[in-house]
């Protein structure tokens, strides 16, 4: 997607591989600053991840399989099976980066199992290459394939609510629930977005709102307060949201708030979409109540980071008194009946409509 | 109510007056430090007010009243006209500082019209003066009542949700929605408070906390996208917050934010009442739709204030990429059938149970 420079409009995806080094967009910098982070060995891609330069289900999922494909290029060519080991361990050390990210297992083991199931060592060394470009191309095309189903729902004019940062800057290219937008806005469609800033980690009011400036999308930054009222008085039109891991039943958990903005939509009749790629089902569980929801630091909560123009630097500031404390849950559960419908890259399910099963046979 | 001292817990009104002299806690520095402001004339209390060195309705109302008291016992004694001129004028700067803070009209009408009412400098000055000290224990007892009735719906170890700052440093003193709790700690009943953070401006995280913290009352931020999951989760029994204006249908103006709470709280059957004095009602609004809602500086959204414990002082930092800009309502509307009850000084009003106009006679 594209990101303005001083002088030129670049085309860029989140993650990608040049030779031996995988190149991110450096997450934690922005929206203060645009960085490329050259990653030169698999352990430098391994160390990005975990100290979240680079996030999003998507976006972890690709750099995690460029790291083993970097292993492997690395990995000594004396004997296969000292080659194949040198990938084994650095296939346990990607996984021990964010241990909860599915994405993140899902590619390490794809990759892996294509580098041992090839029995020579210039073998392996490409094969695993060559499906961890699968992975990040398959994570773009789902993506866009997304956009695509979702964008006849968006009217020209449309106002339309989103949440957390569910853009190209968490997946290889275009998004979950901002791809449909985009496709909109290519079309030529008029589109309006409302930001959600998405407190504690902001990601909308940092990540999101710097995508929607890049691609040049009209936008305004709300407090999460806000969504509400905004639907009460007939402003919004449609809300979109992603998914962190959607329910046999079709419960989504999501990034913290999105329940409340689900109820709210139902109650104002706001049609109100999920827009995730079918890997995102995980159909062991049953229903919502199936899916832990991790707590996190109070810290988040207790402290905010931003841009300081006293120190020209990104400063945390406390905004509690001393000594109190905060209670941080990272995602809810949004139950079923209050989602409209769910885009995926094969079509979108609608409650009682098409079956979750049938969607992804 | 009480303050912690590094030796001993001292007891405070938000405001008061000694001699010439009105004192008040200074808002603006809390919850990082706590100042009293020595406010020697009129003109410094209305500064005082226009910088929101104190603020909420009952707290602005009772240093106006306050204010012109200040006028009146500086004005010049040669004559009762040039005495009262000096009054008058000094009641067009105050209601100058704050123009649509409705207490604060009242308190300054009501402490003029006692000055004109007696026609002798003397008995101008006092009056003036008693007037505004009836009207300062006026708030602080209607407060103090309001926690009385409603302190019977909290039963002991209750989890209880509130939501922007509608304690004791909004008022005189005991505050609004956190006096039932108040009186509920004092009965020895365990009660625990989650205190919404209150985006944009933080009134929650910021006064709501240090006042509890103050109070030695258990409490937790939490963001305000939170809300919504805890009380899903069955952890919630209970909603209390302020108001800001009250219409004749029991529609109530409060912070933005409000109204969402009180949705979820209706769709998770979690009691959700409104407390506040009597003086809070606008009859004269018919509905929610007449009230007219505030829309302030994108400001207040794009940057967050707190201390950075780096520069050792208050900082503010723009959580925004540059050039984004935001929307920032101040206030929501909460239709009547979302609230269970209204908790005033003189009882509970209850949707079809006891009307309002019953109740303000």
């Amino acid at each position: 997607m594209k990101v303005r420079m001083a002088d030129k409009v670049e085309q860029f995806r989140t993650v990608w591989m040049e030779g031996l080094t995988v190149k991110i967009i450096n997450q934690v910098k922005l929206p203060y600053e645009f960085e490329i982070l050259d990653l030169k060995n698999y352990k430098e891609t391994g160390e990005a991840i975990r100290n979240m330069n680079i996030r999003g289900a998507g976006a972890i999922g690709a750099a995690a399989g460029y790291a083993v494909a970097q292993a492997a290029l690395e990995a000594p060519s004396q004997s296969y099976d000292a080659c194949l080991k040198y990938i084994e361990e650095a296939a346990d050390y990607i996984k021990s980066t964010r241990p909860t990210a599915q994405n993140l297992f899902y590619a390490v083991d794809r990759v892996l199992g294509m580098a041992r199931s090839v029995k020579s060592i210039l073998g392996a060394k490409l094969s695993a290459k060559k499906v961890a470009q699968q992975i990040a191309d398959e994570d773009a095309n789902a993506c866009k394939s997304i956009g695509e189903h979702g964008e006849p729902l968006i009217k020209d004019g449309f106002k339309i609510l989103t949440h957390c940062n569910a853009g190209w800057l968490a997946f290889v290219d275009y998004g979950s629930a901002i791809s449909p937008i985009y496709t909109a806005k290519e079309k030529g469609k008029n589109v309006f977005v409302y930001v959600g800033e998405t407190r504690p980690r902001l990601q909308g009011a940092s990540l999101t709102a710097w995508e929607l400036s890049q691609e040049g999308i009209e936008h305004k930054v709300i407090a999460d307060n806000m969504s509400g009222w905004l639907m009460q008085l007939g402003k919004v039109d449609m809300v979109i949201v992603g998914a962190d891991r959607i329910a046999a039943n079709g419960d989504v958990a999501n990034k913290i708030g999105t329940y409340e903005k689900a109820v709210l939509a139902k109650v104002n009749k706001v049609p109100f979409y999920v827009a995730a790629p079918t890997s995102t089902f995980d159909i062991s569980c049953k229903t919502g109540r199936d899916i832990t929801i991790e707590e996190r630091s109070e810290g988040e909560v207790l402290y905010i980071k931003g841009y300081c123009s006293k120190t020209k630097s990104v400063e945390e500031v406390r905004i509690t008194p001393e000594g109190s404390h905060a209670l941080n849950y990272a995602f809810d559960v949004t139950p079923a009946k209050c989602i409209t419908g769910i885009i995926t890259e094969k079509g979108i399910i609608v409650a009682k409509k098409k079956s979750i099963e049938a969607l992804l046979k």
